[in-house]
């Protein structure tokens, strides 16, 4: 047998741990009775430190090490295909990225983040800052820690931005966000700031069933067959779990209105085509797994916004939508297209419209790179956080609840994941603009219910190939340019024009 | 710290390991997307692979050996609870057992009844025995080679029972047997063999929320509260699985009719509590682990036959039954309880009632242990089957399929597993006779709704002690005689001669 070969054979069951580790956290979101949550942690700490020691092992090292020079990425074997190739240059990476971190900070890192998010919940209940403050103190200084284990040229912040969106730097996040930030702001200035005149057609209860009933029409266009190789429940916070490309896990919101959930169904859907997407043959390598939590969040909002929020899929879905909801035969779908679509500031990113997203992204940025470069105070971030909601959206929170406390990030650890929220819709808006303009018959035949093609062409363009291709090169290979904001701000232009916006 | 606590330190994991075996078997008969089936195998036989590696290791032995002779079960260190030394003799047994399954015959027999399984299945659809012959009998080769493995004096049959009920010989249970058989046959002999009058009340269909609505009134009385510790799912076969005393799940099956649900919530519920009522403190030792599967069956059958199908517990529920399925409104109590315990042979075991239900293991009994010890033949099944069924039954099945075919147990390789069917019957009667000496007003307390001294009662006699004390002892303790069937005997001779059956 081949070294590459013996590699996979002898080493697949890490990635059988990973689906393991997956399926028990999908479980305790959706299934798990409450009272199991102390043993849950056990189980998860275990096949925790069970992955730490097989994806950190002498063995593992050498057997990688006889393939690729795991420093310098040069490859000492022949006869690889471009897959196999880059499948050892991922390993190589995740290898090193792995080894960085020691044991006993791991341990101490999830000991704290644990602790933090239990704190947070608190704090965000009875907006109290000052309760969450000394555990945000310890998150940010084991952040710093992590960035210096994981080591960097540039920011401390570019070793975290590293882990979720690999290959973009602080300073080309920096550069795209102040772009996009002139941009939007001008936008913002141009709304009325006032609530969506249709809003009353929304403040009625619901039966949960004629939700699910209108959700199944979405998903099996989509071409999400429940309980085939997916499956779609109800939990907290909704997400996606891909576990295996047969097994793609994704839930809604149970007690959110019907337009978020909607919309919560289509955004989780995008990520779930892009799980089910992924190589079946390489499940075990890096060519299996996404590429980028940016292109994740792109997938996502590709489904939710550039084709949810559009024209021809409601011209398909709204009579459908007003048969099953009655009470909106009296909204046209002109009205309909107008409420839901309509931009007004607002405190919590979680409900944000499309102008206004990128710029709670833009502030969380802002706030957790200096917070990493240790420029700022964490005692400080209340008023900054204030200040800048005031300087972008013109808004104040009326407390940190729904202020600096609102989302779970900081306390779960997770410095430089926010950005890439932006990133996704940057690399929608470039990518669409390039199926446009292969597809110009795009509007008509979603208008028609046809829904195929379009997922056929991001699984031949982006799914298909893992992590195989970094993000530059799958933008570039599609859009034929780098990555840039330029189609994204074309897009928002043309449709809020178009919407008589602005 | 002790060998005894570093012991549990040290290898608790192996708890945690079976505890996510158990959660990915119930998530496959309850969650997974249908195309998952191949990596969910793939999962499962890894983990297996790591429980075997984990649970038969040198430091595995050389750690127990340091506390306790494996072979002579002489323990070597001091100042033990009875518990303690409990869980040192169990832990000793159980890796005597596993070490005397070599990795390659455990591998080859998973390999073999998964396969055997599946060709099952088909032959059950097709009533064709042919088909399944070869497999049963590479099956039941590979059973005679595990009773060589693991040991046995008398007969190789003793040593696969001690797998399901240890402490129970091949003898014991054929004295047992043929006295149970020599009275049921009587009792069977006076039934009428006919129909139910009242079956035709129960020939409509109903909606599933009217069933679960009267399922939750159930599991409110019996102390079972979903989604707190444990929680009730649909599946094609119900079963219970206890992953820790804060985490038991139990199924009931999608498609049956409504007293077969009813009666699968209280079985299963049955088997719910003992799970629940194990010791949360023990959750990584052996006296965290119920008994035997008898006793566990006998937990089941208490709930759903002794209490279920007794008078004082329709007298509670039969008016929100008829609430809840107003069609039952002109079906009085009385006879509502004469149908619920009507006796008719039928061919198929899961819908045998309380009397024939014995004979059924009887049957399966003898002919699988003549199987094991090699004086039939596979090919000889279906006829000696047909013909035991005539003689106990005084029918005979159309085919196969609702004959020989109609089990999985010997195609899942289970043989020894039947008689504790019908232990837990005995084991149930025996002790619920001691119960109705200690409350000899239970009727009246569960006439009027009141489930809580039972379940307080089966929790404190039997439930919280695991594996502590054999099955035997805590027969005898509850009891204070061994183990017989006279109890089962009168409890049915008293039943059936109130209800003017015989």
């Amino acid at each position: 047998m081949s070294l590459y070969k013996d590699f996979i054979e002898k080493f697949s069951h890490i990635q059988l741990l990973r689906q393991i580790e997956q399926l028990l956290e999908w479980d305790q979101q959706v299934c798990m009775p409450a009272a199991a949550v102390e043993i849950r942690s056990k189980q998860l700490a275990y096949l925790a430190s069970l992955l730490y020691k097989e994806t950190t092992s002498a063995a593992y090292r050498d057997a990688l090490e006889a393939m690729i020079d795991i420093n310098t990425e040069n490859i000492k074997i022949k006869d690889l295909s471009f897959t196999e190739a880059a499948n050892l240059r991922e390993w190589a990476r995740d290898f090193k990225r792995m080894t960085k971190l020691t044991k006993s900070f791991i341990q101490t890192y999830y000991t704290v983040v644990t602790k933090a998010t239990e704190v947070w919940k608190e704090a965000k209940k009875t907006a109290n800052f000052a309760l969450f403050s000394p555990w945000l103190q310890k998150v940010v200084a084991l952040n710093q820690e992590k960035a210096n284990l994981l080591g960097y040229t540039t920011t401390p912040y570019d070793a975290l931005l590293d882990l979720y969106e690999p290959g973009i730097t602080t300073e080309d996040l920096s550069s795209l966000f102040s772009d996009l930030e002139y941009f939007l702001l001008d936008k913002v200035k141009r709304t009325s700031g006032k609530n969506s005149p249709y809003e009353v057609y929304f403040e009625g209860s619901f039966a949960q069933a004629d939700l699910m009933s209108f959700n199944q029409l979405i998903l099996d266009s989509l071409g999400l067959y429940n309980n085939h190789n997916s499956r779609v429940d109800f939990s907290v916070h909704p997400f996606c779990m891909g576990i295996h490309p047969t097994d793609v896990r994704f839930t809604i919101h149970k007690d959110n209105g019907l337009l978020e959930n909607i919309f919560a169904t289509l955004h989780e859907g995008g990520h779930a085509l892009y799980e089910l997407g992924l190589s079946k043959e390489e499940w075990a390598t890096p060519a299996g797994q996404a590429a980028s939590m940016g292109l994740h969040e792109s997938q996502s909002r590709w489904w939710e916004v550039m084709v949810g929020k559009s024209l021809p899929f409601w011209k398909y879905f709204y009579p459908k939508f007003q048969m099953i909801f009655p009470q909106f035969k009296q909204l046209a779908l002109s009205d309909f297209y107008q409420h839901i679509n309509h931009i007004r500031p607002s405190c919590v990113r979680i409900y944000a419209d499309e102008i206004t997203y990128p710029l709670h992204i833009i502030l969380r940025f802002k706030l957790e790179k200096q917070l990493i470069e240790g420029t700022i105070e964490v005692e400080d971030v209340p008023h900054l956080w204030n200040d800048e909601m005031k300087r972008l959206l013109g808004i104040t929170p009326t407390n940190d609840a729904e202020g600096c406390l609102q989302d779970i990030h900081w306390s779960s650890g997770s410095f430089g994941y926010f950005p890439t929220y932006a990133l996704g819709n940057i690399y929608a808006a470039q990518c669409f603009h390039a199926f446009e303009q292969s597809f110009p018959a795009w509007k008509e035949n979603i208008a028609t219910g046809k829904f195929s093609f379009m997922r056929d062409w991001l699984r031949e363009r982006i799914h298909q190939f893992g992590r195989i291709y970094s993000v530059a090169q799958i933008i570039q290979s599609i859009t034929e340019t780098p990555m840039a904001v330029q189609s994204y701000k074309e897009y928002i232009t043309q449709k809020y024009t178009n919407l008589a916006i602005f």
